[in-house]
């Protein structure tokens, strides 16, 4: 193993984390098969609109024992009554937990563990949320600006976006009355 | 195992971590083997003060794979030219690391491997500092105000204080003509 050396990075509310490593953008077209209403997903996209819904920046490590961080900016948007969220995963190696700082914006976390109980918490400025193992989850930008937040893992932790894809969640948070709302997923697949 | 569930807490750069489970304070007489001026330390304490260097807030989980979260407010003071500082340790598990997130005022994270190599970051707010596995980790309040930050460590991390307490850190950071520098502890015990 390469020994790893220390380093220091700003967070900012406005841009995230600097210096990462790595970019990655999600558009609407790569959470097709995630957004409860997938009518108004086919008809944005087949007006040639895509458009972005998160980008997560990261600072990998690698090896176990080791910290991973990332910075999600979810957009704030709406698919029908669905807000913008990211696609949400369990870890691969499911003793591994992950803590989430709130750092711009208002959203929620929403977990859930393999027997389908779900947990939501809300995320904003000066909160922190913890995920314990066995929990995936998902974030939801409920608020008119970006919700900004910081994630710290488990380098070893893994993802598993699979099983989230097949089965969806539990729930879902949809605007009514202008409000979020937490509801059953129609789309639920128990696993 | 028990299931360890969701949880979330507020972080405030006034008061550091709420809800919280333990709380430690660190007074001089705690660290009366760790100051490089001792007879100023005894000359203090001698006098019946025996000041308030430190305080730990912890919300500790406990299981491997779990995540850890502390805060530690150290108190603005010098001891001779020395900063107030935390006892720094390496950790019992040496594959695991430490992320460190600043919250108010301003100092440094001396990091020290054990082979003696030393890394120095300055740590503020808006500021992460990744301490990576085989680095014991000391903080020191360079500032003026308390420094306040947060700490997320794997929760089977440990504690090894015993050879940082025998050694010492080979560097210390003084005040000279107003300003933090670095220079050699004159009581650093080669391991």
């Amino acid at each position: 193993m390469l020994a790893s050396e220390p380093y220091s990075l700003i967070l900012s509310g406005a841009t995230g984390i600097y210096p990462y490593k790595i970019k990655v953008e999600r558009r609407l077209s790569d959470l097709r098969e995630y957004f409860s209403n997938r009518r108004i997903v086919e008809e944005v996209l087949s007006r040639g609109e895509d458009p972005l819904i998160y980008t997560v920046y990261e600072v990998p490590r690698g090896a176990g024992g080791e910290l991973d961080v990332g910075c999600t900016i979810i957009y704030p948007g709406k698919i029908g009554k669905e807000y913008y969220f990211t696609k949400g995963h369990f870890h691969a190696k499911d003793s591994t937990s992950e803590i989430y700082i709130g750092m711009r914006g208002v959203g929620k976390i929403l977990m859930q563990d393999r027997r389908g109980r779900t947990r939501v918490l809300e995320i904003e400025p000066n909160v922190l949320v913890y995920i314990p193992p066995g929990f995936a989850h998902r974030s939801i930008n409920t608020g008119d600006t970006e919700l900004v937040f910081l994630a710290i893992y488990p380098s070893d932790a893994g993802h598993d976006y699979d099983t989230i894809r097949r089965t969806g969640f539990a729930k879902i948070v949809i605007e009514e009355d202008g409000k979020p709302i937490l509801v059953d997923n129609p789309n639920y697949a128990v696993p």
